[in-house]
């Protein structure tokens, strides 16, 4: 049994809905938004910087001067620590938290490399050809048309950025994770019963 | 429902076993040594032949001299069509026509792309760690283990280039794909399983 699913996806994949799902069938928490408002609290940082900064930013000069600068990182010689990094300490301690508390699913925020010391770990990613994230986009999440696909594009090499600077990993690529959904061709119903049933009976 | 699973494997992932098991469980008829020698048959080429350049041969010039050369191509303007290629569309039609009798499952040989237009198919592709691989190719594969990681990665670089040749696309790249299993976390039962179910409920 996997007490913890991480799930990473790509933007339009639907993998957020699809761990919702898998978390109800499994009577399992799940965060993503939730997790926002905890880090939130936590860091001092306000919620619309999170959002902002939560999936998208590296370690660039220019966006932590314009976002207000670096912290100094007490723990670390007093070092000074980028503010993006500061925040990825800070979800990542609250994941470790999370995960601690009980049976969850959680979406995105590299969860999968904050808890690779875990051995009770499901690690997922979900994808989708390009038209079904583009008609998810428009039709779902009501974005406009116009240049969409550039756009869907951009979230995804910017979760990849994240993902590479934070974790030295690719992030589509199989080898890091246990199963790989396409949720295009399975649709989001199955890829919840897939994932549901490997962390009941793995 | 899907009639047809197609699985493609890295070297020592396990993967023909899984295919072997999954269709035990689905009661589908399974191809992969079958496969081969009704390849045989139809091409007038050897068994040692196909066995050998069945999923490691590119368009190598010096390979299809090394060979026997090129074959004249009846279909094709009589153009000289090279002894791999030749190779490639008999077993791509054989794939096609066992398709066609009934369920079964086909391991490798680049069955998801021969059989892409059809939409009874579920493709999979299966990997797992390097050090599972060696363990497998020693125990199981009875391979020296002298360079055995070298030679596991020259197998699999052969099945990519051999995959890329002939599709056109990367070979472990989850987009080609339903679903993507490490059968080094999950397990060859539990792989075999999540095979079947998806085959049975999609």
């Amino acid at each position: 049994m996997k007490k913890i699913v991480t799930i990473a996806r790509e933007f339009g994949s639907g993998g957020r809905y699809i761990g919702k799902l898998a978390a109800e069938k499994l009577g399992y928490k799940f965060y993503d938004k939730e997790l926002i408002m905890l880090m939130s609290k936590e860091s001092g940082l306000s919620d619309e910087f999170i959002e902002e900064a939560g999936e998208k930013i590296t370690n660039s000069m220019l966006f932590n001067v314009a976002m207000g600068g670096v912290y100094l990182n007490p723990g670390y010689n007093n070092t000074l620590m980028p503010l993006s990094d500061k925040l990825f300490v800070v979800q990542s301690n609250i994941i470790k938290r999370i995960a601690e508390e009980g049976p969850c699913v959680i979406v995105g925020r590299c969860a999968d490399y904050s808890l690779k010391e875990r051995g009770d770990c499901l690690n997922v990613f979900i994808h989708c050809p390009d038209e079904q994230k583009a008609e998810r986009a428009t039709k779902i999440y009501n974005m406009p048309e116009k240049n969409i696909e550039k756009e869907i594009k951009r979230r995804n090499k910017a979760r990849s950025s994240h993902y590479y600077y934070y974790t030295g990993l690719d992030w589509g690529s199989p080898s890091n994770y246990d199963i790989v959904l396409n949720s295009g061709s399975l649709g989001a119903d199955m890829c919840a019963d897939i994932i549901a049933d490997i962390a009941k009976n793995c």
